[in-house]
């Protein structure tokens, strides 16, 4: 017995001790300290403390490896709020006007951008430019061409850019791709994604083109989008898409209520997608492949996540998923891990190029080749 | 105790009474002789006698209303086996070049046509020519111009032509039609419809262009094209469709392996649909309203169909769709029975008209609009 439990401890060990030796990278502190043992827990300044940042506040709570140490808001009144809940000192507090001084903060390793849309580019190009790891919320951008700058500066600067895809680390989702990456569902022919929701508050910078960068897609169709890419295993090169608007009123000019689109992959598979903010009920994945099918519903929603495949149901635990996603994004960010979907600025970029294609398409009727150039 | 019988057996005795008397038109019976007692059973004829008029045939011992009484086949050794199995007699055994006798056949009131897709039109002209009423199987022709001969030269005999839609008759299907157009969904946004198998044998009529008139739509797409009709209650304006074809081997020139297409609605609300031959595992409708959704997998295999919607699991009881397809087809030939989801040539028609839009669209790449003209 004592020789078996020296074995697994030396395993254990070994396991634990190999990524946080072998993934520390120069840069992986590049804009702090050098590491002590206390120093394995990614220090995260919050920027934007809308109800998408409390969810993460909430769900950071349990985290392990990542903690807030920093908020940056225009609103004074939220800042002191938050400082009290998560215990900020005064000084790793800041605005819009004064963040660039976060370049001088050891307090803070990382930045999550959870602001409009549209604000994520200047943002992103400043919290790089002032030596910190972004995190940034999806959509990175409102195009392709900003999520390029931003790829750019964070790869000029040294700092990580990683987007704010939760699904990546879910339990069901990977499990999902682990079968179809090794085969399990035979070679992969369709994909349907369909992500809407009803929204609501007409007044929300959601509807606002200027800050959301378009309607419904960059919200929730982004979710089709890019789940497409992790559940076929393959990025699409075309794409077709019709815009629906029965509510001209509450989604004007340049934000989308309802668009279908459909894409091709290389290998021949195809996907059909919906995104819409004029619907309910609507989270649902579909994967088939030639020996078998895969399904999520809901799919993509804060869990618990349902999923069942030709083999039966899945339905595995639920954590919270910006717990974990937030734990693997300090292993990734501290210890140079390497997710099984990537999560880093060109995954987020190749998504822009899409949403730029699907955009083209609705404008011109027209199939419309995505070059990811 | 004894009124409230009384009470009981008479309005039973009405409500069975009514369609029988009121239902029925004088011609209805334009080609037989006047009805008897006895005569209150359709005596059909089945035209091909390959694997699904099998099918229809086993399901038809069940009838109450309807009959095997005749057969019409290119091949004598099946007739011999057909006369055994239903004790039908030499006289009412014909082939393709003689069958047009059968309009001096009084033990026969239809045909119901089984055979390859682009068969169904000259047949149907002939048999409406006999004077004998029509059942023909889906698709009713290889195009609107042909469905449309096929509804005038019905018309102008004075006899009916119906289509061989199971599905108008299935229980799950009739509640969901029912739900919706009593408003339990809310105002129909969305619409989708997965139709598909993998194909076998590759030498079948269903892969030879001449025959089937194209490939997969034809035979399998056409659920979703009808199914997304009776679902939303409307019929499509718009269309716009993508083909891929993975195998041009097996699938040649104008035999669709897999088409995705997407169609638009007056109200607004919109369908995406697939029809393929090369995924199993495909057999879904979802319609999705502003208070509820229905969905169905398997949504029109021969069943049993699984049914659910927003208050929960329908999964109403299966009964052999064919069965029950043939008995409401006597009802409607023999009583003038109106059924809740129509199966007449217009309806036919109607499939046909948007097949004929979505090969357009694919060949064009552009959005088509149905017009029913």
């Amino acid at each position: 017995m004592n020789s078996r439990r020296d074995f697994l401890q030396k395993i254990t060990a070994t396991a634990f001790s190999i990524p946080l030796v072998a993934g520390i990278s120069p840069k992986s502190f590049s804009s702090t300290s050098l590491p002590q043992e206390n120093d394995k827990v990614l220090r995260v300044a919050l920027m934007g403390l809308g109800s998408y940042a409390n969810r993460v506040a909430d769900a950071m709570k349990d985290c392990k490896r990542a903690k807030i140490t920093g908020v940056i808001s225009g609103t004074p009144s939220k800042i002191k709020v938050w400082q009290a809940r998560f215990n900020i000192p005064d000084k790793n507090c800041y605005n819009y006007e004064n963040f660039d001084a976060i370049k001088n903060n050891p307090d803070i390793d990382a930045v999550y951008i959870i602001t409009p849309n549209a604000l994520h580019h200047p943002q992103c190009l400043r919290v790089a430019a002032a030596g910190k790891h972004v995190i940034c919320e999806k959509p990175m951008s409102i195009n392709a061409k900003e999520g390029r700058e931003m790829v750019e500066a964070c790869k000029k600067a040294g700092v990580h850019l990683l987007i704010g895809y939760r699904m990546h680390f879910e339990a069901n989702t990977k499990e999902i791709v682990r079968m179809r990456s090794e085969g399990e569902l035979g070679k992969i022919m369709f994909f349907q994604g369909l992500s809407g929701f009803i929204i609501g508050d007409p007044s929300q910078w959601r509807l606002n083109r200027e800050l959301a960068g378009g309607g419904a897609m960059m919200d929730i169709g982004i979710y089709s989008i890019n789940g497409s890419r992790y559940m076929v295993g393959e990025d699409p090169i075309w794409v077709t898409a019709q815009e629906t608007k029965t509510d001209p009123v509450k989604f004007k000019e340049g934000v989308d209520e309802t668009i279908q689109f459909q894409m091709g992959f290389p290998s021949g598979a195809v996907a059909s997608c919906l995104s819409t903010y004029s619907m309910n009920y609507l989270d649902k994945f579909y994967l088939n492949g030639k020996k078998g099918f895969a399904e999520m519903q809901p799919s993509t929603g804060y869990g618990p996540i349902k999923s069942w495949t030709h083999k039966g149901r899945l339905d595995l635990p639920h954590v919270t998923h910006q717990t974990t996603q937030m734990d693997e994004m300090a292993g990734i960010i501290l210890d140079g891990k390497v997710p099984m979907i990537p999560v880093d600025g060109e995954e987020g970029w190749k998504d822009m190029v899409i949403i730029d294609a699907i955009f083209e398409a609705v404008k011109t009727g027209r199939k419309v080749e995505i070059k990811y150039v």
